[in-house]
């Protein structure tokens, strides 16, 4: 991967910076119950005020953004917790980037392409950028697209990460939990550690972003394999050391194809902690029990009806990531993931994933 | 710690080796189905018959060796799986030992000062040991004494371990897993290797006998903050969140006090894998969860209702574990041993568990 020039550096007015959050999902709204409320209590570093963009749609008859800014819930995605009032629902992505310092990024990453210009447009000099989205793509050559680079890419800005054990639920809850800031900027690691930390929401902060957003994405292939353990019926030393073996085949696969990933990263919330709550909790593990029990289903019927038209990540990255593999000659380095592709693909047995 | 030096150093003959198993408790009786096979399998390097010493005791009016010796199962600790009739029940101990060059002990490890004085006495020139014992004991110092030491320094030889995620009825079951065995001595780990492996008890050896063993005390610390967790209903992004800080403070006890852990030691069986399992199924998880539901039960009274007069391995070494950061004025350095040692012991709310 090459390293990333930046076209601006913040500048370290005394202005407040200002935030705006991309994405109004499940997971943006759980973030920004958190965000709205560090931005009024450190407000000589932010300005309080943060724009939320959210994808326009129907809701009951009323449009989302006015529901979102009238009762300030978001009654789709994140029913049941309200969001601050300083978090400003706006349906054009313009109107809610313009004058952004910081620019958090939290929906899904196919939406990108498509927005990244029009962000593009109206940039501040000196913003920058974290994205929250899990998971990786793949160029026409089948070569990993990190989603962090389509944004800093896209935009040409620095762009740091945050992955963690983080249920969005649970976290809009006030749960305690843990999450890991990737990042190549300190000041700019400094200032989101100031967003996002709270004392329920503990955020450390780690020079390796690329680190902890592969683990946001190959843990959902390690989840399968867990998955189709419990359609096996088999006990806690069988999935423990499926966890196992898929944590030591993610740092495999990061060594291999990234420069400079740490070994520590695995040991943050990113790592070892999220594959744990993905593993036992999570959409891939439970399709990948439901795979096994109920033989003649496939994904995209459980897609359909199980996840209510939800995306597996976990089906996707397995498969390009055998294809990378496969195509480096380093199958038989990847026992587990080779297994958990070849099970959820090309109808080998289950069971092969504890013969490895 | 020191470094030890041995006695003996085992001498590379023709004759096939000799294992006495020590123990023949639970796990004991489920390591003697593997091990009962592969020397019989191994035959051009082990003896196969391997004497097993029984502590003696009477079971439906018959002895458990005769019980054992004659229907190759022991019917009060693995009932419902055979052992391989290679392995024979002696109820005394000197008989037993008496020319082993392989002495594996896997019993409690109270009842090693009693036992060691006599296998030191018919001790085999070139023998060696390896302790499946999990715990850690401390001196009247309120030093650590690894189990594994008390060994070494009963007998004066050479002891390897053998931790992981190894539930004793899955193993029995033959369910897939993995082992650690961790040695200072290459030859012997090599032996041992031979001895434990199975296409379903995979082994991978580490140069880091100390930290294969802390790993197998200190878990069971963890296991009991996983369990306040269960008992006060926190999901899992909290609970994922308290097992990663406790691999953490695992690893800082570890570094802390004693020279030469390695970090690849906790992403082995012994580390990773078994913290996962022991803080979803196992006693210490279990009873942690009845402490904080159950607000008058005693830790002691748990042992002798829910676990049936089994001792917790947790309670006691989260004390000593506690003890010793108070007086190395390390408790600040290691807030979750903290709590969990406040929580369990002073009364402490369960859920300062989560406000670290």
């Amino acid at each position: 991967m090459v390293a990333h020039k930046f076209q601006y550096d913040h500048n370290m007015s005394d202005q407040p910076l200002r935030v705006c959050l991309v994405g109004s999902g499940n997971w943006a709204c759980a973030i920004a119950r958190i965000i709205g409320e560090n931005t009024v209590l450190n407000d000589s570093v932010f300005e309080p005020k943060i724009n939320m963009w959210v994808f326009e749609e129907l809701v009951r008859g009323r449009k989302l953004t006015d529901i979102i800014n009238q009762e300030h819930e978001n009654i789709k995605y994140l029913p049941g917790y309200k969001l601050p009032s300083n978090v400003v629902a706006i349906a054009d992505l313009k109107e809610a980037a313009r004058g952004a310092d910081i620019l958090v990024f939290c929906l899904p990453h196919q939406f990108l392409p498509r927005l990244l210009p029009d962000v593009r447009a109206i940039l501040k000099p000196g913003a920058f950028a974290v994205s929250l989205i899990k998971g990786i793509d793949f160029n026409e050559n089948g070569g990993i697209v990190l989603v962090s680079d389509i944004i800093r890419d896209g935009l040409g800005i620095d762009c740091s990460v945050l992955m963690g054990a983080n249920v969005a639920n649970e976290v809009a809850a006030g749960d305690f939990c843990e999450s890991t800031l990737g990042t190549l900027h300190l000041h700019h690691g400094d200032i989101l550690r100031q967003l996002f930390h709270a004392p329920t929401f503990h955020v450390n902060i780690v020079l390796d972003p690329h680190g902890v957003e592969l683990c946001g994405a190959l843990k959902n292939v390690v989840a399968l394999g867990a998955g189709f353990c419990d359609g096996l019926g088999y006990g806690g030393n069988t999935k423990a050391a499926i966890i196992r073996l898929g944590l030591i085949e993610m740092k495999k696969f990061c060594y291999r194809f990234f420069d400079g990933i740490k070994e520590d990263t695995f040991f943050e919330s990113c790592g070892v902690a999220d594959l744990i709550t993905t593993c036992f909790g999570g959409r891939n593990r439970k399709c990948a029990e439901l795979f096994v029990k109920d033989k003649g289903v496939t994904w995209e019927e459980m897609e359909a009806t199980v996840l209510n038209g939800q995306k597996l990540q976990g089906t996707g990255t397995a498969k390009e990531v055998y294809h990378i593999i496969e195509r480096t000659n380093a199958l038989h380095e990847f026992p587990l993931f080779t297994a958990i592709y070849r099970i959820a693909f090309e109808r080998e047995d289950p069971k092969n994933i504890a013969k490895l």
